[in-house]
């Protein structure tokens, strides 16, 4: 089944479009949980790859898919990369789509690496083995087609996906993003590339497994690419600790519900540390993390097409 | 001592601007290498280690500094990621300034994560470790000020780099970096936000620790940047075999000879797959590789001001 298939049949099964973000800072860590390793790099990487397996544990139940920040696991070398690989495999192994969040980017052969390396296969003693098995992989767009093309190749003969920067969700994101030439922001210009990139590739579901990172902190944006972007699902981050709302996201649907995805990291990881949560559950911290992922879909359901995935009627069958 | 006098005593004891690429492409490694290993991922990821040593061997005692291409060590997972940090340490026990080419970007402190993985320290059992030690890191400047000023601020603080892509030496940069906003063309605006992240930094060598990846390919745009960036240091790609000539990097450098470095991969980890080498040290391919890092040496010092630091009588002390 293609990527952009199997997103949208784990979004009607699980009849929500809710990304949870594992992004393990681990100042962040519920209280006492970095004390049952040891205090080494080792250590720490062990503790990001429990942490990340008991998020899956409470989440899987609950969600289409997760997304992990590279950042937080190449800060601890090669232990917290082998934390990482392992913890996409967790993630698979629960049924959830694995998105890794590493925004790579290169030209021609060395984004064919990256892309082989992430979503496909690599030579090994005469034979092609995969490496990372991630479903998808966020990329940067900087260096045009020559660093794109080779990821959405890859992407579409291993039936995995792309999510590709356009508007990002942050403070700073128009520096660049919003310059505007010939009449249109730069990343309208990117938007009508992607678009190009990624139309020989929609398939029945009227997608394709060409995707855009879209903030959900600039809701005008939002619904101008949606309408702009036929095709591409939207990943979109910003919902919740960075102040996007249900309301700033609803354009990101199209009218089945369909074609978004809510990414939430802090919101649901850090939810023992704020309120309701931290006083309802003190202590439990994965009790929060279910009730922060039950209260985000109750939201996104009440107040976007998302909604519309409830009253679908029976459920795909699992 | 700071990056950037780090850098110059290096090119001055040396008396070269060369920074040799080590972009580790299995099917390009010397006949019968990869043979020694295993056929597995860390049978490859071994063979990715062994071979970039035995150039650090061939090449420490002639350049200033070296530069890793991730993509490819990402490619055999934690196995091959455990095989470019032992990469770096094994440079920089030869004396090499290691550039590691990992084209990062995120923001806030998703970018900071970044930045103290490969430039700094990361939080370990209440002390602070560093994790990576490179000297240096490419990053991508497409998120804005949010998405650098992290990586200044903790390279400075450590005394390591940052190289920004500005204007990248691939067919297709110019679809989004070429565009012309207020009058200026997208790569110009982002240099101009750079010498604005590198101006409170510039110090009594008249260069700072944040420096621009500008493509040799592009010969015009070069001698533009060099003008523009008072105080960027200059990585130059695309010498070799992307096509760029010693004529078309000349204009990188400053009048003494400094503020640019010029990168060769293939050119030189290849040499003995292509003429003159291939026919002169059949089989022998360190010699292949040694003699094309002298013919690069000599090439730019004939023509362009990297020449000088020839003439600049008693090196350095080492």
């Amino acid at each position: 089944m293609s990527f952009i298939e199997r997103v949208f049949a784990a979004v009607r099964r699980l009849r929500n479009p809710v990304v949870v973000g594992i992004d393990p800072r681990p100042e962040e860590l519920p209280p006492g949980f970095l004390d049952r390793f040891p205090g080494t790099a080792v250590g720490v990487a062990d503790a990001l790859r429990r942490f990340g397996g008991e998020v899956l544990d409470v989440v899987a139940p609950l969600v289409p898919a997760v997304k992990f920040q590279s950042a937080f696991y190449e800060a601890y070398g090669p232990a917290g990369v082998a934390a990482l690989h392992a913890s996409v495999e967790d993630a698979r192994a629960r049924g959830l789509i694995a998105i890794v969040d590493g925004k790579r980017n290169d030209i021609g052969s060395t984004a064919e690496a990256y892309a082989r390396a992430y979503l496909g296969k690599v030579p090994v003693g005469g034979r092609y083995e995969p490496t990372w098995s991630a479903d998808a992989l966020t990329v940067n767009p900087y260096l045009g087609s020559d660093g794109i093309l080779p990821f959405v190749r890859v992407a579409a003969r291993e039936n995995r996906g792309i999510f590709v920067l356009v508007r990002t969700s942050n403070p700073s994101a128009g520096e660049f993003q919003d310059l505007v030439s010939e009449g249109k922001p730069l990343y309208r210009h990117v938007a009508d590339r992607l678009r190009q990139w990624a139309s020989p590739h929609v398939g029945e579901s009227g997608y394709s497994h060409v995707g855009a990172v879209v903030g959900a902190t600039y809701p005008g944006q939002l619904a101008e690419l949606r309408s702009e972007l036929p095709g591409i699902p939207l990943l979109v981050p910003g919902y919740g600790s960075q102040g996007g709302t249900s309301r700033d996201v609803a354009a990101a649907f199209d009218g089945d519900g369909l074609g978004a995805l809510i990414n939430n990291s802090r919101g649901i990881t850090g939810a023992h540390d704020r309120s309701p949560y931290r006083e309802r559950f003190a202590g439990r911290w994965q009790a929060a993390v279910e009730q922060a992922v039950l209260d985000m879909i109750d939201d996104l359901a009440a107040n976007t097409p998302a909604g519309r995935l409830r009253d679908a009627g029976t459920p795909a069958p699992v």
